[in-house]
């Protein structure tokens, strides 16, 4: 069965996306700890991203260092990164933009129109 | 002036290092926020990770996914990552072994012969 992220590549469920190649996709978290917050995803499937082989891990983290760059430049904000990944089974790297007040774990609430500003602002 | 990584590497600060190459080192945090968490830095000094030009940020990344892997055989915990770097300018990778008692932000309290011990373990 298709994890939800490889659902939301194909379209099958919305997203909020950023971008989008031929290795990679990105798009809102729609449980964001801070306002802005991206996941990076591979568009194959695994479990722990280091288990990506080579060229997917490397076309992965050249997608992560474009999208950071273009954050970095639109919020004005360092981005800070984590992969922790035991909630969904499909390797996701999030994108967030530092935010003095941000507790690890504590999600926004936002509208969909919120959502879609800051989608229409980070996409590429 | 050299940052505190900076001086770990050149071996003016002492390290429980687990792997160097010509580009990377990594080693213990000695704040820990599970056993085993390990610290991957980039031998350039850049303060934020995605600044490091293209070379540098994959050979970065080559270094993590092979000490990401290498702790996951040993220790056989899922590894997680972060990339926080609001602390020390000059980027680093936290690489946490995936602990379930694990708290964001809660330092464990380790003797140098427990360091010395799982610096032992996961060393190259």
């Amino acid at each position: 069965m298709s994890t939800i992220f490889t659902k939301i590549i194909a379209g099958e469920i919305p997203s909020y996306k950023i971008y989008e190649d031929a290795h990679t996709y990105a798009f809102l978290d729609i449980h964001p700890e801070t306002l802005g917050h991206v996941l990076v995803v591979p568009k194959v499937e695994v479990d722990k991203v280091y288990e990506l082989k080579d060229s997917d891990w490397l076309d992965l983290w050249a997608t992560v260092k474009k999208v950071a760059l273009h954050m970095e430049t639109i919020l004005n904000q360092r981005i800070l990164m984590k992969v922790i990944g035991t909630d969904v089974p499909h390797a996701h790297i999030h994108l967030m933009p530092f935010d003095p007040s941000w507790q690890h774990g504590r999600i926004l609430e936002l509208s969909d129109a919120e959502f879609q500003s800051i989608a229409t602002k980070l996409a590429f």
